[in-house]
């Protein structure tokens, strides 16, 4: 027996062998993996944060950029006497806003929740990483693009330190507030409130406290002149369309940045129909205005039709993800036609003196585009958003109702904060400037400066 | 034999045994690795995918900003009194452009091809996906920039509702048709035509409309007074310097987009090369066309240096992927003499009045160009591109031949069509404004606007 | 004993086919693991690529287009007879300094080194690949800034030939061997230095140029006017305050690729705070010029809030990728401070006649910002770029002494050498127009072309 007892143990020594020899294969495989599968993984989540880190910090170069469109477009279309009046209040409202908004807006709007109302820490960006100082960098843009509506709709008339005072506030507490319901995971948000890139966050809020401005401001001199019950409504033309034009321009390529930005990602496949709806909406816009300005008035008007433009901008702004190409054209469209009724209408209806029309651009169209969502949000886009589809999507009106009381809800909180900001200010510092300063122009009085030095110009309208 | 049996057995055991093990060994090795590739696989996709997104859409947004660029230079190129309905033309050829390529351009263009001479689906963009919607976007901002350039030539005698019209035949059926030839693998592509950015397909594509409608709506009134068989050629010069040189920036900025988001690849390192040869080539064109005006008229002309940064721009065009330095420099230069030269000649010689050198600048530098890549082609950049190499990098005139069959092919399209629309408009609706609103200006006549209310302005020239 | 053989040779036989199908199993895991590796690999090489790519070539746009920013600012700070000339050198000192540092200004600077001295291959961008191209196009258009930061300070009196010929030697020479020291591994690198995207590199060596410039060629007639031994400082306007403001909104636009481009890598999550710690120092920048400028003068002054804002910007650029938001808000108000404290210094008590004030912006800012690194550096900042915390981090002064060398050195070359070649331009070909040309205006006497044709435009003084 003794082969036997040999053949045994060679068979049970090659046994163990071969799972020795398994144990060691598996390892190797498991090892290799493990190793490779580590390193690559680390390196697609490093790109995965390169491709939102590039993309978001270039959309907020591009946000900024309209600044310098929302400046040279406020400036056009007011009268050369105030053009360095109103460059400062668009410098210094992103100046002091950005510096408010790290100190103490960016905390109210994405800090801890307090009960979806108000955020809570994270103030002068505290304990901020990467990924803060990003977000930071995309959110400060958009809440000094809210903060600068403003300047056009009290332009020419607004004593410059009290529109600081102004800014700050709006930066630092109103809009990050509202904004905190709706971006932040707020009540808003629960809600299923949707606003994708701030039709009603950034434009309706800096819309209507434009309003609140206008009113409590009062109108220009000889804007609005009464011979007894009658009242002549005067046309109080801008400088400078060419610089207008620009700024529209302007404003149009750092939309790109507004709303395909607003996907947060680099590596969402949506900013594609983003900038399509976008384009889109901005060109039905301007072909809306300029048609019912030929239609009313005869002519194919330049500061409509450049309004139309910004119009199907603001108005496509809350629901450039979720809409398809037709939805965006007619969003445009009602936009274009909106903005030359509501224009119309504060100016010779409510006698409410809007230089530039920021109440209707930003306020009115903002709140349509806000509602629209409502109505023209595909299945697909209510999908990807997390919300009902539109009206007209066969999704019925659930989604329209949620509309209408966010718009409802952030009119009524900036209504109220603006109003009240604004009547202390008159009460105390006082919001506009003399008669006699308003005449001699606001360069001169409030700045000691002249815009365009050297040039032969009529100021005494 | 008991034993032996029992050996044999286990033996045969063992044999199974191992296979089984080795079985379940590449088993494991299989699935581990086809599920760990598989969800690496998907993650390259989908950041190939975001780098031709981000590329693609952020290199759009840089071309739409050359709107801005094309109102800023034809508004300071000519004069004031028209300044508003220059802005009009470029902002609504863009706006319905936009609208007309999104209904028929793009399927005429990059629809499923006809014989190679047209596309014939995808109107209104139909079954689009995200890829659909970022080519569109590239592309619609090219058919823009080929619309956009006829206004320059036709500046300041133009009736703004015939504009209107031709802007949607240019964006929707002309542009888009000679395009199809070259950019979706039509007939011209086929041949082995090369036009990287649009040399061709949207510079001399707009130029030729330009020279057609220059030509058959006339000179401005005083540009060219007879005298008996004596022609004395006033000069009209424009009135904002700064503003066209604000609009020449806009233009070299934007035409980084243009020319290296051409590759239409994010992941394509042919980018550098691209945006190298792009700078060097408007750079030498504005040495080039300084030098000339410097010799000829006396002084370094600002307008020709302009222009001559534009011609080498549009001279690189083209080429842009496909030459080296060296090559980029003697186009740009070679542009920049041609502009000088070219503006005089129309001016001159042919008396064809284009008020801002549209027909030099886009026609001519983009004949230049397109020629160009026969010549100067490497034959690195002819394998990148697939073609023959240029004629003073060897390749023979294999290439130039081709790139002349491509220059005729899109000139003889163009020429016709738009010839014919102008002549049609021309007989309908009319082309030009009255003598007494050309006197006027534009802005009031045709818009009920001053471009610069309350500065003091002479109109009478 | 047969049975025994053949089991001991079945045995045998199992044993070797088990060790080969371990080789098998083995193999086919090194073999799997080794392809999809290496195709894997390549593929995130191509994509870390890309991302350096897109991130440079965008980068280097933005900073282009900064171009446009210097030209508006400097146009609008000026006179209206003037703003051809403005914009020629502008665009003039881009176009032959892009030339000249493709042949040989990159070589000198990013050439193999000479003793840390000065590059010495590379001429004409020989033997470059792609990432080269890259290289260059970002770096080219930081060359281009150095070199037009002098035209403002030189402006309105300036020979346009003279500043030609300057702009070649600051573009291919000046500023290539300072940037090699510093940039390029050269002895300051060694030494410590830091300055992460040119305060010392960019701003300063052309702010000590402008400074060379400025006492060279004298002041403008009419600006000091002596009586007896009383010098009466007249301030002289700038033209068009909305270009200016337009060209800081420009400027400050383009900075974001400036700085944050200056990461050199698109996968380097600084870029998050480097454009945070930009946006910050400007706002700052700006508020701080405003406030000083109101408590001084009495009223806030625009082109001081204006030239604040550049302060702000410039302060940071040496310490962008270092410093806190809190260090960054400092620095910029700082910089803001100075610029005011500065431009009234060389006016009123040097009487150095720096129309734009450039020499205050991009001299002493620079200097100032390039300091602050060795004041604000933060621990986490100071690992990352491999230096000294700074002073008020607990890094004591090491850091600071460092700075101060490279401060003191690059002034010192580049005071020296654009000193020497301005001289040699005086006695040769004459740096200055004559006194007939300067009152008549540079744009007619230079360059044969108004501005603002049509405009009323008083241009006596």
């Amino acid at each position: 027996m003794f082969p036997a007892i040999y053949i045994d143990e060679k068979l049970t020594l090659l046994e163990e062998d071969m799972k020795h020899f398994l144990f060691v294969c598996m390892f190797l495989l498991l090892a290799a993996g493990t190793i490779f599968a580590e390193g690559t993984e680390e390196t697609l989540a490093l790109y995965s944060a390169a491709f939102d880190m590039i993309w978001l910090i270039l959309a907020a170069a591009l946000v900024f950029f309209m600044q310098a469109g929302f400046a040279m477009v406020e400036t056009g279309l007011t009268r050369a006497k105030n053009a360095s009046n109103i460059i400062m209040k668009n410098l210094m409202d992103f100046a002091a806003g950005a510096v408010i908004y790290w100190a103490v807006g960016w905390a109210l709007m994405y800090g801890s929740s307090i009960g979806g109302i108000i955020g809570s820490d994270q103030f002068f960006l505290k304990g901020a990483d990467a990924t803060t100082f990003r977000d930071w960098m995309f959110q400060v843009v958009f809440a000094a693009t809210a903060a600068t509506i403003v300047s056009g709709a009290m332009a020419e008339r607004t004593k410059f330190s009290a529109y600081l005072v102004y800014s700050v506030f709006i930066s630092g507490l109103i809009y990050p507030v509202s904004g905190h319901w709706i971006w932040n995971g707020g009540w808003l948000s629960e809600l299923g409130f949707h606003d994708f890139a701030g039709s009603t966050v950034v434009h309706s809020a800096g819309g209507w406290a434009a309003l609140m401005g206008a009113i409590i401001l009062g109108a220009r001199k000889g804007k609005y002149v009464k011979s007894g019950s009658k009242v002549t409504v005067n046309a109080i033309p801008g400088h400078n369309m060419p610089l207008a034009a620009l700024g529209v321009f302007i404003l149009w390529f750092g939309w790109y940045g507004f709303n395909a930005g607003s996907t947060l990602s680099g590596t969402d496949m949506h900013i594609a129909s983003v900038a399509m709806t976008t384009t889109l909406a901005a060109a039905a816009g301007a072909i809306a205005a300029m048609a019912v300005s030929w239609i009313w008035f005869g002519k194919p008007d330049p500061s409509m039709s450049l309004n139309g433009a910004l119009a199907g901008l603001v108005g496509i702004t809350a629901g450039c993800a979720v809409t398809d190409p037709t939805g965006a054209v007619v969003i445009g469209l009602i936009a274009g036609i909106l903005v030359v009724l509501s224009v119309e209408f504060f100016d010779k209806v409510l006698h409410i003196d809007d230089p530039v029309g920021a109440i209707s651009v930003h306020g009115m169209c903002g709140l349509w585009g806000t509602l629209a969502v409502g109505l023209f949000a595909t299945p697909a886009g209510a999908e990807y958003a997390g919300i009902n589809s539109g009206l007209f999507y066969g999704g019925g009106t659930a989604q329209l109702g949620i509309q209408i009381v966010g718009i409802l809800s952030v009119f009524a909180w900036v209504a109220v904060t603006a109003g009240v900001l604004f009547i202390i200010l008159k009460k105390t510092m006082g919001l506009r400037v003399e008669e006699s300063e308003e005449l001699q122009g606001l360069d001169i009085t409030e700045h000691g400066s002249e815009s365009y030095s050297g040039f032969q110009i009529f100021t005494n309208m």
